[in-house]
């Protein structure tokens, strides 16, 4: 039996849904790969909490349930602690990084927190777009520096293992173009628009169903699904994509009226995020709301589902589609990362 | 650069368009991996050929397309050299095994040749059903206890990194369901019988096409996608399924008129292979002809697609399907798999 102590930083939808879903898994976890997950230190916006003697994550999901802050933890709970701070003082094996991202702030606190775990001899797992995107080449050169792993699966697509998919299988290839619908909130809106639903409505509705946060803004302009064609270039392509290569439309440079003839029409209009390669080497990356026929890989996906399209020299055109009809998926990428590692 | 050396069993359909892809590749793999793929033994069913400097692998696809074989290879070839033989006699680090397969004759020559190669220290490669229906658990320990990997991606729907995408990516799920439509032939034959085609004809333009070789009876009665299912259902769901628990029909059970009646209201015939989580958690493993709406996950398959949708408790619902035009990404699923050892 081996046991790895993780700090879990941010403890939002995704967070919390970990804890959840990692306390029903100890016994898999044990007779499956002889590995216990020992949660040692949690932050989220208000405080931490650190106990070299383990955290209970159910205790932890239930105070965030509750409203509350993981400074709450009895005991060992801290108001005002930063993460970065926490990752500092605490001796673990693997950072989990869920902090919220808000790019156009910056891809702090999480940027900070994995370059210090992984100064400090920590693997690192991280669903948060913003530091892969901010700094995908600087990260992959300091996990090198410093013998640790860095794993990033669930930044694309939820809890589809499209990174993985590309990064590992489609080893040898030349990645002729990527096409990705790397998101729900915009497929769900375009529907629902398509359907006659004015756009006020079509929010709520999207917020009411949990795949809309916030003002929706960065995912509707198209910011979110060109962070993660972003990532997906450099992990699959292996090209150094930035944010600013991104021809970028969002999805209200599309008319209602096109959308309801479209539909009418039998397609379907996706945000569709794609990479092309281009005669010196390079990708041309766009993000643009795209009428899809039925029989496009990715012109029937409902509401709930995401995927991604990887066409290839030598291994044909691969597609993966996830239906994810909670976040729970999203959330349990960590785990899929964190066993990547030590199984 | 890391020189890798490499002995190829099975000149066949994939071994050849291996070796004719293979050479095409050797820039990107020194620059991308810092590898050179090296072949240094072949055979075929007439003989072999060695030589520790280096076979050329355009020269023997150059000779099996001709009609020849390698153990006419100019200088180091022998007639009547068997497989078996050549793997105990060279060194090498990487045993690719494609040799054809019959499983009503056995598992031979390709369950020797993994066992010798892995006895001696070498990794193994295959995309040859056979050896690992037979003897899953066995060859595994083998590989364990020598210290060596044994990869197979390619066992299951050619080039879709089906085992892959369960085995790595489903880790710490239940998984629930596993469907695969996992060749091709079947779903181009009851396609072809729904279209009004006879059988007769329907093989013949099979056989023209490319996806049906021999006489079809291993493919059309559910051999092949019952075995296929069962490596699928040792390798991601963990469960030692063997061909027997396999309650299987081929193509020929379902009445033409069915199909063509499925056909008119819009579903699809596929030969359906399905494992089924039971409550006292093992699986039932079937292969039966099935009728598949279009929102079916695999509803939609094209005559040169297969799929698998994989069912979890944590990570969702999952489909990967591949759109295959020929046997190349069948055959470089075997460059996959070495690039999985090594890089």
């Amino acid at each position: 039996m081996r046991t790895i102590r993780y700090v879990l930083i941010g403890l939002g939808n995704l967070g919390r849904r970990f804890c959840e879903v990692i306390v029903e898994k100890e016994a898999l976890l044990r007779e499956r790969y002889g590995l216990e997950l020992m949660l040692v230190g949690a932050a989220d916006s208000r405080g931490a909490a650190y106990d070299a003697n383990r955290l209970d994550p159910a205790r932890v999901a239930q105070i965030k349930q509750d409203g509350g802050s993981v400074a709450d933890y009895p005991g060992v709970g801290r108001t005002g602690w930063d993460a970065l701070a926490l990752v500092q003082a605490v001796e673990a094996d693997v950072l989990l990084e869920v902090s919220p991202v808000n790019l156009a702030q910056g891809a702090e606190p999480g940027l900070s927190c994995i370059r210090a775990a992984m100064q400090k001899g920590m693997h690192v797992v991280t669903p948060n777009k913003g530091p892969l995107v901010v700094a995908y080449r600087e990260l992959h050169e300091l996990a090198k520096a410093n013998g640790v792993q860095l794993r990033f699966d669930g930044t694309v697509a939820g809890g589809l293992p499209a990174i993985n998919l590309g990064a590992r299988d489609l080893r040898g290839a030349v990645v002729q173009r990527i096409e990705a619908v790397p998101n729900l909130v915009t497929g769900y809106v375009m529907d629902m628009l398509a359907e006659g639903v004015p756009w006020d409505e079509a929010l709520a509705l999207a917020r009411a169903e949990g795949v809309l946060e916030g003002d929706g803004s960065w995912d509707l302009e198209g910011w979110d699904a060109a962070a993660k064609l972003v990532i997906l270039t450099n992990a699959v392509a292996d090209f150094p994509a930035t944010l600013n290569d991104v021809t970028r439309a969002g999805i209200a440079t599309v008319g209602v009226d096109e959308l309801v003839s479209a539909r009418r029409e039998g397609r379907r209009y996706r945000l569709l995020a794609r990479a092309e390669r281009q005669p010196d080497g390079g990708y041309a990356l766009s993000v643009t709301p795209t009428s899809l026929p039925p029989d496009h890989p990715l012109g029937r996906l409902g509401r709930k589902q995401m995927g991604v399209v990887y066409t290839t020299d030598i291994y044909g055109v691969i597609t993966a589609i996830i239906d994810e009809p909670n976040p729970i998926p999203s959330a349990m990428t960590m785990l899929r990362d964190v066993l990547d590692i030590y199984s």
